[in-house]
């Protein structure tokens, strides 16, 4: 099963705010068993997002974006998608209610702004804000889920946190682990990563990521294992971890 | 003029790295005076490194890639771009050359993968990579003008020191400012901002960013101001920040 990540914001284009959502939904969903295969970043503009979608929904079976999720004119998540998939926006009662009065409770009236965040496409289930004002959206479009979620890291997490139970594949576990090996060069081990990805099949990616350090190499190697079990996955990544790591010993002493 | 940044690697997806590289691509973009416009990041996957390339062609003028230059399987940049606008790919003699000797002085031989790394498109011009081996390519598709940088940070980032004097618009600037102001809902600045940024037409973007500290609301409100004059970008953002300031002390002590 794929997973795609949605991000909207400006400030993510132009590298004002680093993406660390794409990260923390990328993070989740891998593992909760999903090959994370599409990452689009679109500005504030409802076309952009509607495009996001329609691109993601394509080839992913989940999607999570983050983003545009607020009482501001530029946070237009929610319109542009109901308006992609032809879902009429409702104002969803218990949402609008709960911004009111805590917006009631602080002394502030309830404005246009406010009520927009209570607005709510047709069938979907708002997901709890614990944090911030805006709920967040899950959807199902062309038999694939959606989740919109806020773009404020800690209003996102704590919705991740729930989504990541919630999506999780009973069947598919993958675990990463990783050495780190110095003095040997990437286009040394490279040969050898590729004959240990041949002889494990599809279960096994080995990926290298160089380094330096006072002018010696420095490569952390991660195994990432995918099995239909838990422990089974947990076993073939580090199993293969020790046979690189043999291979690599041999390498530096030849 | 818009500005495209993609990204290459598994390891951006499932979340494992956080994608500082596409920040630093917008930031340079940004103040090389384009609209970043668009973000694809791509797994290690002929078909999908192509599908980023064609669809920020579709709309960028300008595109930086990162990713997937170096010796190892899943390195597959340049040949997927190259198979993707059927360029050739050509053995750079310099290249081949300087890779050869770099890693003979190590006592290296030459090898595949050492090989591979100085493979040039046709029609394309190597970028000179003072931190790595692979060097970086710069190609015009469509006329427009592509870049593909290495995904190790450091590589990157020399590369793009060069590449923004390269594409800065002489006719485009951008000054981004900004203040924090505490106490007050970004959905109580909302009107404001949304009358302030229609007083001043395209020029002048307004974003806030909403935060929490002990309780009490903290936003960071920034101005970005468009000009075809570095003094008059600048002078504009600086403007619009002193009104909305202004704004925020009203609505503060009313």
């Amino acid at each position: 099963m794929k997973g795609g990540v949605i991000t909207i914001g400006n400030e993510i284009l132009k590298g004002r705010t680093v993406n660390t959502n794409a990260a923390e939904i990328g993070r989740v969903m891998y593992f909760s068993g999903y090959e994370v295969f599409r990452g689009i970043v679109v500005p504030d503009d409802p076309q952009e997002i509607a495009y996001a979608f329609r691109e993601c929904l394509n080839v992913c079976d989940v999607i999570i974006s983050s983003g545009g999720l607020g009482p501001t004119f530029d946070d237009m998540t929610i319109p542009a998608f109901a308006k992609a998939f032809n879902l009429d926006l409702k104002l969803d009662d218990y949402y609008y209610n709960r911004i009111k009065e805590s917006f009631s409770r602080l002394g502030l009236p309830m404005t246009e702004e406010r009520k927009k965040m209570a607005m709510i496409p047709e069938n979907s289930t708002p997901i709890e804000n614990n944090v911030g004002s805006a709920p967040g959206i899950e959807c199902t479009i062309q038999g694939k889920r959606v989740f919109i979620l806020p773009g404020v890291p800690a209003e996102m997490r704590s919705m991740l946190k729930v989504i990541g139970k919630k999506i999780k594949l009973s069947d598919s576990f993958y675990s990463e682990k990783s050495i780190v090996v110095k003095g040997i060069y990437e286009s040394t081990i490279s040969p050898l990563v590729k004959r240990i990805m041949r002889e494990h099949g599809n279960d096994v990616y080995i990926k290298t990521h160089p380094g330096m350090e006072n002018g010696v190499s420095v490569i952390e190697i991660e195994v990432s294992a995918k099995s239909k079990r838990e422990d089974e996955a947990e076993k073939n990544a580090e199993n293969v971890l020790k046979e690189i790591e043999e291979e690599c010993r041999k390498l530096s002493n030849p």
